[in-house]
């Protein structure tokens, strides 16, 4: 089968692999229609690695999926051969601690896609557990159900924040990331969200929502706008999503007396905490990997229109043309927010 | 000054009364703009009392109100004369041992505008501690800002739902209370929220808004809707915002295993409530009683564009035809939602 | 193999049934040592049914299990043959939404032991699958390891209760359960439980119990001894445990303003619940169904020596007279709190 | 009146000094009986400031104080000349928004006994709001009344960690507050509490309550002992109580997936987190910045019997001995846990 391999740190090609796509009794086999790339894609393909995850073998790349089913496993219900549906890539042992606590996310033996040593998506066919498998309502178009994923961390943020209606929150760092999060974090509660960050460019992306308001750091410092703008209070939530070190300097003084700090980024150094400062607010830290127990209701905020995803969706590229789609996406512009592959449209 | 008098149980009059307009060094004296009706004003009216609060001397009535502040106390800090407020009416011992713990609502002391014999605001000047009197942004009307105390008791029953972003809201009863519960539950992350009633002039009225989904009692049981719409899951979170004993029947059909049910309506006689089926979902029940630290997330939720209460307001009257507001008010109709009465133009 | 079967309302028989024995990959096999008889046992035997639970066939009773391993399935870890284990009685879909959610204790696929159509383990081996079976320390008996089951109900009560520490508990009911909440609700904070009842001779037992304190309610009313105990202020966490509806009179008077109730006790016949006093208070209302992720917990209160249950079992029988046992447990006698089984020791 | 004064960094003097003892309507004024000597007192003496707060004047010192009512304000109910009580020595602003939302203790308000300019309380008569005054029960000793304050903010660290009953607890750090914290962590649910520190005398000490578990740093790494006792999961809730930036290092490794790390000590230099390993366990980290509606339930704790503080006194000295008192205080030798203070009988 086809499928956007890569082979090592910097080679990307789009060839023949042999992938299993046997069915077992519990699963689905999916036509995948839509691919969007992740920073993680991009990270491996440039980087090679992600921490303690090294790409040593060629692996396929993609993990932000959305497509057809083809066929259903002999025990699935709920699921039938046509549904349209995005698909949740960490696969846990429901049977270990951490799943039977709720947290599957954190359970060590998740097995993700695009994460050595677990192929990704980028090929027309994959087979997948039916309970990590979501129907789409008609509405929903593939395009958004792609990027049910990157939402679904937003939302995961939200969920760890706690947010009460009417809350302030601040995210730093307006990648695609950071305005997913911004996006969840305004429908989880917020009255208002502070975000930013370096790239106007980026801003004008995130600053087009309703409630979302841009905070430009090389004119205005983000603690001091939310001051400003909170009466001397701060915010409820502040949400890390950028990854820079820097972001980390004075990072309570935005924070109000009682608030959270949600931990979305991954930085890229080590981090100098400021603890007193976060012991005489009282704040809470919250950290977020990945998601558990979120496509459902991240796919729900889509379709009662609550949430509109697709002002993100900057660019789409053709199978044929995912070197070209990574390419773009390795380069940083920071007029691109999320690229989709679409799939040779024969099988669907 | 004059005041709309509640002489006793059916008898209104707008006269003179004598009221204390004294200011502490804490206080603001404000001039009343605009006074909404609520349902236990207009209950007072028709039966003299709500439980054991019984109306046994003249007493105001009034207790949703926004005005412009004339005075401030010698230790108030924050507020200023001119600045346009809104006023949560209940006021507790802030050195109870229910307020120390952030629960002051519930402190027995708390003395609450318009409940015997505590004198309620439709006259012309009150005084109210300043900390519990919130600023309104210039994008707020007196009128939203009046309907802010209603709002509150949505957003405290969505805050103590716990409702994470994208559940699924349920709401019995399209009562101006159960209209407020829908918005602030939306508002506070559900995807969509299922209101039920058996007037289909309410449910009109509620179904303009975005996200709200009327259901018809009549004509279908909110619990077969709830089922066919979550694949029969059943609700995150059910609202019980119609105090009807009838609809305590089969309510924990509504919610989905370990959801929740959140009682917001005063029965208005004895409810059976079948707990072996709650048990069998390990459902929780929270309960409401007005509000604490929700009146400036509720004006940030009005001010940021995200909840419109304007829909809501049906009717408006002069100070001079307060008698014949709360009589309409008083009818029942069900193309009534709130009503206001605002104050003459002189003192503003 | 041979077993103690209900063989319909009223009569048991001990003898040889079909049992499968079967070891899957992730299952193990467990030569059973002690049984301890539940209410919900005795229930079946004396009523033949526990709601929509009907006993239409001959089913083995006996779900308080503990044993030895005799056999390991191919996959499992963490545990071998020779371990002495007791059981989680209960087997959800793992894969359910439910169960993903960490909730697998309402998991409506839920298979649990002694629930017609399933069989229990009053019977020399079993069968289950290794993730809900547990170790036990060489300090916690086979008597302790089934008790673990009945205990695991009071820490989930008082899991659902949130209780902080030196909070003031309160149990209705002095039965083995309402005796477990108590042990459990001290061992999760609270400073002190006052647990009522109507027999003198069960808080006797209750009562040996360092801060758990009787209140024998034909003397003394529980709201009046919480009341006189709190400074006026009621008890944190109420549990009812009871069943009685006439537990439900007052109830509330017993919770402090923004307590919590939490009800464990199947109600035998309709409650009417004083919704208006609970809303007063804005009591929290939790209700408890089996348990989830407390078996390891649970045991690890016993190894530590935090809980001792051992004055708790009252009577011990052989196997071969299991007959004898049922008859003495179900006799109601207040001098009886738990009765356990052991079977023949040659396979063990 | 005589008062241990804290003249400038470094120098002590008993002396008389001018102090306000005006008794408002909603104060007491207390005989002082016991005065403990804590940490920020010795800091204060030997460094002459705590971060932000440098003591630029003459300042008594003294904070964990019991004593007896001598005078009761006009409105005080519930305390009466005659009691025997102990104080919180925080008295924040009522009115604020942070101490509406019960979370007074981070008010920017708050008035603390011996933090400058605030005087402390080792002097015979003190003045003190009621409503920050506890009645000590008649089995709580002046000497426990004394310790209640350091207790409380192990209290309030366990009630920031959300212990689950039977939930393992690790504290590092054996000083007064580690053990106060590890005390309120086993009384709040924890069955096993491990406690690393590098002095084996300290550990001696700590490791004489049951269920508290003394972990040698130079001999076993607290990581890999707490894994062997946990088969590898880790522990529920980590307490940092060292305020050493060492024990930052590999801390996530002790917690648990989804488990907690509490922040209560301060570290005396900029700390480096690993972000990254906080983030793959998605670890909730709580910090604790002294304590709110604490004090009745630690009274409740020890009076009831389930914790007790006296090992914990090692030594005691006469007013007329402050200064020798103070001088081993700050002499950190590991034998000593708590130094109390008790004043003249005379008026008492």
């Amino acid at each position: 089968m086809k499928a956007l391999v890569l082979e090592r740190k910097g080679e990307l090609s789009l060839r023949d692999i042999d992938l299993s796509l046997e069915v077992g009794p519990d699963d689905v086999k999916i036509a995948i229609h839509t691919v969007g790339i992740c920073g993680s894609d991009i990270h491996y393909y440039t980087h090679g690695r992600i921490g303690p995850y090294v790409v040593d073998a060629p692996m396929v790349l993609g993990h932000e999926a959305a497509g057809t089913i083809v066929e259903v496993g002999s025990h699935v219900v709920g699921l039938k051969i046509g549904d349209r549906v995005c698909m949740e890539p960490g696969v846990p042992n429901l049977a270990s601690r951490a799943s039977k606590l709720g947290l599957y996310n954190v359970d060590p033996a998740v097995r993700f896609w695009a994460t050595p040593p677990v192929h990704g998506v980028l090929t027309p066919y994959a087979v997948h557990p039916a309970s990590f498998t979501f129907k789409l309502p008609d509405n929903v178009s593939f395009a958004e159900g792609a990027m049910i994923e990157p939402f679904a961390i937003g939302i995961q943020a939200a969920t760890r924040a706690r947010i009460a209606p009417g809350d302030v929150g601040a995210v730093i760092g307006a990648g695609p990331i950071g305005i997913m999060v911004a996006l969840a974090a305004r429908a989880a509660g917020c009255s208002r969200v502070f975000i930013s960050d370096l790239s106007q460019e980026k801003l004008t992306i995130a600053g087009r929502y309703q409630g979302i308001i841009p905070v430009h750091v090389p004119t205005h410092a983000l603690d001091a706008v939310v001051a400003r703008e909170t009466a001397g209070w701060g915010a409820d939530a502040v949400f890390e999503a950028s990854g820079s070190p820097q972001a980390f300097d004075n990072i309570f003084d935005v924070v109000r007396p009682g608030g959270a700090l949600v931990l979305v980024g991954l930085p890229v150094s080590p981090v100098r905490l400021d603890i007193p400062a976060a012991i005489a607010k009282e704040v809470r830290i919250e950290t977020v990997f990945r998601y558990a127990n979120v496509f459902d209701r991240a796919i729900d905020l889509i379709a009662s229109g609550k949430v509109d995803l697709n002002p993100l969706l900057t660019n789409t590229f053709a199978f044929k043309d995912s070197i070209r789609a990574f390419e773009l996406a390795a380069s940083g512009l920071p007029s691109i927010v999320k690229v989709q592959i679409t799939l040779p449209d024969e099988p669907h």
